[in-house]
């Protein structure tokens, strides 16, 4: 144990899983692109402004110095938003070496090109290094975990060998790690899943009830599942840490941008000033966009996203998109799923 | 439409489902044990007791005669305790004829045989009659579907021609049903749920946060599943609206008496007084005892199951049962899954 290691990005979920390591004994590099931000860090012993009251060990060192924070690391940890990554990639690539194990912890699918997260991070990193990298993904308030209450999270990667030794740095007795082979599916539950918590928002906005919220995320797990197949992932990891449980955090949480979004659309306001009200990128509007296109793209029937996407980019109304759902024709629970 | 069909238990659920059917148009005989129930949401045409507020409409008739219930139905719905099952079983089979559609949307396993539900009843009313049984089951507080907010169940029987009849009977635009051919995964998700639901009262009484409960529904679901596929059952089954659907609504809802019990316990409560404050039987702690012999008897790991039991039988402290959790050796996520 005892290993310098690199986390890029001094968000809320940086920071925490910056402590799951200063824990496990490793010497934290804690990168910002904003050094004041790095410097009031260091300041406080404290991420006052993303993590406040967790103190930070003396183990974490805070730094806006990438090449610094990256030389002679034996790992470096992405945890930047998904309009970032290839930015942040650029300006590491220079200094990144061969035998550094490269994880990344973001959520998304970039619009446009539709890729997942490793997959954008292999096109700008190259192929060698692109097949190499894991995803840690799973239900994980940052908050919590820096209280360090009991969490679990998923590791994947390609390569098996670089999910164990994932699997080995994070995992202490307040934080559990699984590893799981099937990377495809983990990156794209981690993503989706803010569709779903913008429609559980919403059937909460309108007042319907916990059957229609447990129904809302249940049938939109299996339309996950549905396109996870299609692009090769595994529909059973859907039912796993990264997609039931992501859920299930995100879904009956007011922590989750997501979430309160679809609320206030389910009680009437319109997208602009939802989207102005919340002062923020919230990323379940942009997925459902961008997964609309991969569904009609594969041939996948994805009645939800598609609901949602009418409600995003058609203003249909909320109810409407509900009733929709709930008077479409007669179906089997596993249709396309087995 | 406009059947006759009956509804053996005047609980919460049969009356809500009794309400679903006559909405439907069909003529409902609503049969109760006790004469006085019967009578008292006669007169008062609602069930004050176990469904208040809710006015029954005249197309639905309480009863506690069960010739009369039964004589010339279409369909005859159980909905009574498990323990009840048998029963009311040998009660009606001398009415019961060869065509009638025979559904239950009881769950439960029988402690001592580790029966399911319609294994006990092919035992009682016979194999002829036992081929053909239909369940109902999903994420579905009985009060929800009372006051007509959307949600959606799914019906499974060895025969499929069963489950499209039971789907067209009780299918409307407030209600939603899907088929699923797997009845074992059906009847055993709808079981084994009120085991988790301890689970997630446990920690939730712990003070443990949102993380730790996902944790413990997703990796419930998983040794559900693992269970399950040791019995035949499809494991994608658990991932649908009876495994995961009916997890959440009764994780997340001080509604469930299971929850409820486990957060006491969780705050450190004895069982016994447990028991004795919640006044009727918690369904969860006797689900617990059976589905442990189940797990050892098929040799199937089930650390969540074996934890409860050890806090229900050995009185070992919801804190240690947690942490012993969290500190298992490395596993892979999908385990004996695939």
């Amino acid at each position: 144990m005892n290993k310098k290691v690199t986390v890029l990005g001094s968000g809320s979920w940086g920071t925490a899983l910056s402590l799951v390591l200063a824990d496990n004994g490793h010497q934290v590099s804690l990168w910002s692109h904003r050094e004041a931000l790095s410097e009031q860090i260091n300041n406080n012993r404290e991420n006052t402004q993303y993590l406040p009251d967790v103190k930070l060990p003396d183990n974490i060192a805070p730094t806006s110095d990438l090449a610094m924070a990256v030389n002679q690391s034996e790992m470096i940890l992405f945890v930047v938003p998904t309009k970032a990554i290839r930015d942040v990639c650029q300006q590491v690539k220079p200094y990144i070496q061969e035998e550094q194990l490269i994880i990344h912890a973001s959520k998304g699918i970039e619009p446009g090109s539709n890729k997942r997260i490793s997959e954008m991070m292999a096109e700008e990193l190259g192929d060698s290094i692109g097949q190499n990298i894991a995803v840690l993904s799973g239900p994980s308030h940052a908050e919590e975990v820096g209280k360090r209450l009991p969490t679990t999270v998923t590791v994947s990667s390609l390569n098996k060998a670089q999910s164990v030794m994932s699997q080995d740095l994070f995992m202490n007795d307040r934080f559990r790690v699984y590893t799981n082979e099937d990377l495809v599916g983990v990156e794209i539950g981690g993503a989706l899943k803010n569709i779903i918590a913008l429609g559980a928002g919403i059937s909460d906005g309108l007042g319907y009830g916990d059957n229609a919220k447990a129904a809302l995320i249940t049938r939109g797990l299996a339309e996950m599942a549905r396109l996870g197949k299609r692009l090769n992932a595994n529909p059973l990891t859907f039912a796993g840490l990264t997609g039931v449980g992501d859920l299930i955090v995100t879904c009956t949480s007011q922590h989750s941008r997501n979430y309160r979004a679809g609320n206030m659309l389910g009680q009437g306001y319109v997208l602009d000033d939802v989207l102005e009200q919340m002062g923020m990128v919230v990323e379940g509007v942009r997925t459902t966009e961008a997964v609309y296109q991969m569904a009609r793209k594969h041939q996948v029937d994805m009645p939800i996203t598609s609901g949602l996407y009418d409600l995003i980019v058609n203003e249909r109304p909320p109810k409407d998109v509900v009733d929709d759902l709930m008077n479409r024709g007669k179906t089997d629970e596993l249709e396309h799923l087995t």
